[in-house]
């Protein structure tokens, strides 16, 4: 499954504002309606925000449009997840080398996907027959295409017949976890129950949990994640109750430029997420709201990160970049 | 304001499903109709289901009902707040006195708000001007009457002149910070934000907390305090951080029989709450969900509990069994 795809110059995307009870596809033909997709969160996750911009591009690049344009119109859409910058700067590099740009953006695509196959076989050691795995938004194949990165793991070892237990963290404000990861761990038949951020702590402190594994959004060089909000407190209470936290993430993902996360840009979306839940106004009239879309996991709560190339403990990221 | 009171024979309470959007009275005739307030959550919060169980048996009493069937099915609502029982032993024993029930009710329901009154004095020292103070759920007016629990120190301090602002969890499933805490706080003129509860620790970790104060529903002598699910994941997150958590509820919500809180009953309620936001389904149908609606915070969590009779850290808790 793919969450985004090109065809006859068209970027398609399974319209994720609207699962998990309508599928829809959203036809982007101009790289504004593809800047429109990512900006409004019709495609979201950081991998699958990549490749969106990749086709972005290659569409530019097809309508002759002037390509520093349509990478900055891309590049001002959102400015956490570090894949966005990647594939709009390969792209670049790759159009300037006079490459087809169309070949090159399908060539990322498969790469990434390639990658998280990869995740998936380095991760799924790391679970054992059994276990009860909680992660939180959805880092799946919604937000990469065909395995996921969170996800990837998961997959893997249930096809590879270990019994395992999904809690999926419901994730307001946009309900990630309950919309998305839910809709997909029913797809494929994986046995989960969804609950309210709030109660991943309980189920925690119970002994429901033998692990955490998260997506990330932008990693920095001292190991410190950025992923959708919500997860640090998840990282904390899996520490203080001695509980593995992992994060899954392709090579892409990683910022080596930034020394430490507080460095990471948080996107602050508007307060309606929070005042709003779907369509329903839930707070009273003239209170506000504050919405930060992320937050940042310090490396000490992390166990270890589990990218295409292998599981590195966060103290190991530095060593990465020379690679 | 109060949250139910008893007028002609009826416990008439504000409708608390329906806040903030709709303010409805909702009258209940018999003991059974408080039952199903109590159940339903019309009322909660731990001190006003235990005024509302005093009124349920007044109103029993004045329908000459066989008051031990009042006093089960009263009984058999909620499992967690220990007021509910409290306050129905204290009816009990009066009645069986030979006191009248209406004028046992109300003095039950004064006394709780004038201990409410006192846990804002003794609290309201603990609030310097300029506190920026988190907090979960609704231990507010909606929960007590008049000054709230939780509530009642950031009342007295703002009505005292201290500049304060109140980060106000959501509180997933039911909303009760968004709908109700949030209310509460415009009614008073206190400024404040509602977030997300994942956006908790986010604040908290970037130095926008200076305290938190929550409610609690059952204290155990330990000094482990349950309450609305997350409150768990904040104390722990709050502890991370080095900002104080304190928890403020009446001795009515203390229960000297239970040793430690892994003891107290948590209520699981329906998995609806979770998979439906107030009218909107969210998640895909056919995926299930677990929603306990308490969990406990161990007192190595807890800064200080303010109480009417003064703040005592929760290894003081024993001691005032003997009070």
């Amino acid at each position: 499954m793919r969450a985004v795809w090109f065809e006859d110059g068209i970027v398609k995307l399974i319209d994720q504002r609207k699962l998990p009870l309508h599928f829809e596809i959203f036809e982007a033909s101009t790289p504004e309606d593809v800047a429109f997709a990512i900006k409004e969160m019709v495609v979201r996750g950081a991998p699958a925000i990549g490749i969106t911009a990749a086709y972005g591009m290659a569409q530019g690049w097809l309508q002759r449009r002037n390509m520093d344009e349509v990478f900055e119109i891309l590049k001002n859409t959102r400015p956490t997840a570090h894949d966005l910058f990647y594939a709009l700067n390969f792209m670049r590099e790759g159009i300037s080398r006079g490459g087809d740009a169309v070949k090159l953006a399908e060539e990322y695509a498969e790469s990434i996907i390639e990658k998280c196959r990869k995740i998936g076989e380095n991760g799924e050691k790391l679970i054992k027959d059994g276990y009860r795995i909680l992660t939180h938004c959805n880092a799946g194949a919604l937000a990469v295409g065909d395995w996921g990165t969170a996800t990837a793991p998961i997959r893997m070892a249930y096809r590879n017949g270990k019994k395992i237990f999904v809690w999926v963290d419901e994730t307001r404000p946009r309900l990630q976890g309950a919309r998305l990861t839910a809709w997909e761990m029913q797809q494929e038949g994986i046995e989960h129950a969804i609950i309210a951020d709030n109660a991943a702590g309980y189920f925690m402190r119970k002994g429901g949990v033998d692990m955490v594994i998260v997506g990330a959004d932008r990693i920095a060089s001292n190991g410190d994640v950025a992923n959708k909000i919500g997860t640090y407190e998840k990282a904390v209470v899996a520490h203080e109750n001695g509980i593995p936290f992992y994060v899954a993430a392709p090579i892409s993902t990683f910022d080596f430029s930034l020394s430490s996360g507080d460095d990471i840009p948080i996107e602050e979306r508007s307060e309606d997420e929070v005042l709003f839940c779907r369509e329903c106004r839930i707070a009273p009239h003239g209170s506000r709201a504050r919405n930060p879309a992320f937050d940042v996991t310090p490396a000490k709560y992390i166990t270890g990160i589990i990218t295409e190339i292998g599981v590195f403990k966060p103290s190991e990221v530095e060593k990465l970049k020379k690679l």
